[in-house]
């Protein structure tokens, strides 16, 4: 799912989403409670017409955003106080009010209201924190079968638990009780070393119904998502594509390159020879380059582009190797061949 | 023409500007000189090839450029050494060094290299600057005269003089004398009133041949735009289509809107509700407002397509006028209706 956090993917028309095959995208609470405010998107009938996309929308619960962005939090069974990152103003979110925007806003998808821990995080915080926010869960299941068929979106609870096999493993089993439309694994990607994200995903994983969609929650690096598939997850939410394209910086079958970097200046070949995005059928690295050196808007729109495309062919091939049974080779040819993306480089 | 500084309409794809019917694009050859340098054109096989754009190009001199953004000038009558506003390195144009990267940028029009005098301009500093420029038209049109015909393109002469009739009439002669493909009235748009900029092509139109394009050079805002038509200009580049738009303001039948503007919050209307540009044909005020406060490039994007369409469909507009002998009926109405931009809104 690309990441359209403020009523927009990232520097994309919502016909250029299409033009990548995107079906679903994620929109977020926290932010859209704050900016338009939740007066205008009601005005404007949702999220879906606000912003003339009418393919499915998939909405956090604003947990994150509250534990990652906002200043003075002051967390009680009740709710969240927090203070906007926008204005500093008093604001409050509980699992009622989070359920409330999400139908507000016209969510496909719905994700429960959950806290969300830091890393690292001691056991006995980690533990306290995902008793309350399974109580939270269990408000926002009983919030949504009391609504009228119209307001009812699918809701996803969200497993927590840090790095503890034992902590993921009650709250997998604590929300499948509960019986949600899907399971989301939330709390990673805060910062922890890749082998804890993967026990987190691995520990969760076994404990949820076959049936039902799996998604790992802000993930990941292209060979992060193969080996997260690998491990049975389904869906996935990433900024990466649209926030490095800002940089420069485009997915390819061999990694990422920089296309700031000297070597694509007099580079004819598209970003990559075997795209057939509409970027890399029209525009040569060096072109690229020079807008993006120049700071012209079209190269981080090249790049966004070519990147979103990057993502979605990425699990579309996936897909079609799971559908033939070559997934297995398909995963071993992949990682060799990708170099992973490396923070430092950027 | 949509102004194209650095190989780019600022947020625009070729293909976008197409779709607002753009027939021709100005490229700026002080810009493109400095970054990303000739060699890098010239690879990719020249300006259209590097930035994918199969239509027309008119490149201006760079003289403009010299005068009003690099530093440190050191005129003589050989040519204007002064240093990259980029770096500070060093540089050199003059007359022949200006065609030459014209050529190489493959300009179907290009301009000849003046020297732009600054509002207000002494009579005695205006007259000998004109003198010099006229010298160098010459050595530009005695350049062109010995190139290849596949370098060959269009050349304009650049009627310069300030704000003093007799200079302009001239200048106008002079070059009218050594026939150039077009002629272009420069210095204009330089921090003037309105009524000198008004003169000073009065005074220079009508010792300029009839059969032949006259191009005001950087202009204007719409309302000029129509009273330089009826004073007999034929062509025009101005970037308040494209950078006001990065600002949130729109252009409409009744002058300049910023969609900053808390009035727009909830407004379902689009910018301008007579217009069928893709922006206009989707969007909202509403939604467009909320993505320029939130800093989208989304909501510039939405914004340059629109103003790019209200001019060209100004233009196009008046044409159709002329053609059915209805021109002054049209600008008395425009005008009447047009309120006219004010910087101070912005």
């Amino acid at each position: 799912m690309p990441v359209g956090t403020q009523g927009s993917v990232k520097a994309m028309s919502p016909e250029e989403l299409k033009n990548v095959d995107a079906q679903i995208i994620l929109g977020n609470t926290y932010h859209l409670f704050l900016r338009p405010g939740l007066d205008v998107i009601k005005h404007f009938g949702g999220l879906h017409r606000f912003m003339s996309w009418d393919y499915p929308i998939l909405t956090d619960s604003g947990g994150f955003q509250v534990f990652s962005l906002s200043k003075l939090r002051k967390i009680s069974e009740e709710g969240v106080h927090f203070s906007s990152h926008i204005d500093g103003s008093p604001c409050f979110l509980n699992p009622e009010i989070a359920m409330e925007i999400q139908a507000t806003l016209g969510s496909d998808i719905a994700m429960a209201f959950d806290e969300c821990t830091p890393y690292p995080c001691e056991w006995g915080d980690a533990a306290a924190s995902l008793e309350r926010t399974m109580r939270w869960a269990k408000r926002c299941r009983d919030w949504i079968v009391d609504q009228p068929p119209e307001r009812r979106s699918l809701l996803f609870g969200i497993i927590q638990g840090a790095t503890y096999s034992d902590l993921r493993e009650r709250s997998a089993q604590a929300l499948v009780a509960m019986d949600f439309d899907g399971y989301a694994v939330g709390g990673v990607s805060v910062g922890e070393p890749e082998p804890e994200m993967m026990l987190a995903i691995e520990s969760s994983e076994g404990f949820l119904p076959a049936n039902k969609p799996r998604y790992a929650m802000g993930l990941g690096t292209p060979s992060q998502i193969v080996e997260m598939i690998a491990r049975g997850m389904d869906m996935f939410d990433c900024v990466l594509p649209t926030r490095l394209a800002r940089n420069g910086t485009a997915f390819t079958e061999f990694g990422t390159i920089n296309l700031k970097n000297n070597p694509y200046r007099l580079d004819e070949r598209p970003i990559e020879e075997t795209c057939n995005c509409s970027t890399c059928r029209t525009f040569t690295r060096g072109y690229i380059r020079h807008l993006i050196k120049a700071e012209e808007i079209l190269g981080l729109r090249l790049i966004t582009i070519h990147n979103l495309h990057f993502y979605l062919n990425l699990t579309r091939r996936i897909r079609t190797a799971l559908e033939n049974e070559r997934f297995a080779e398909f995963r071993q040819q992949f990682i060799a061949n990708y170099v992973k993306y490396e923070p430092s480089e950027i």
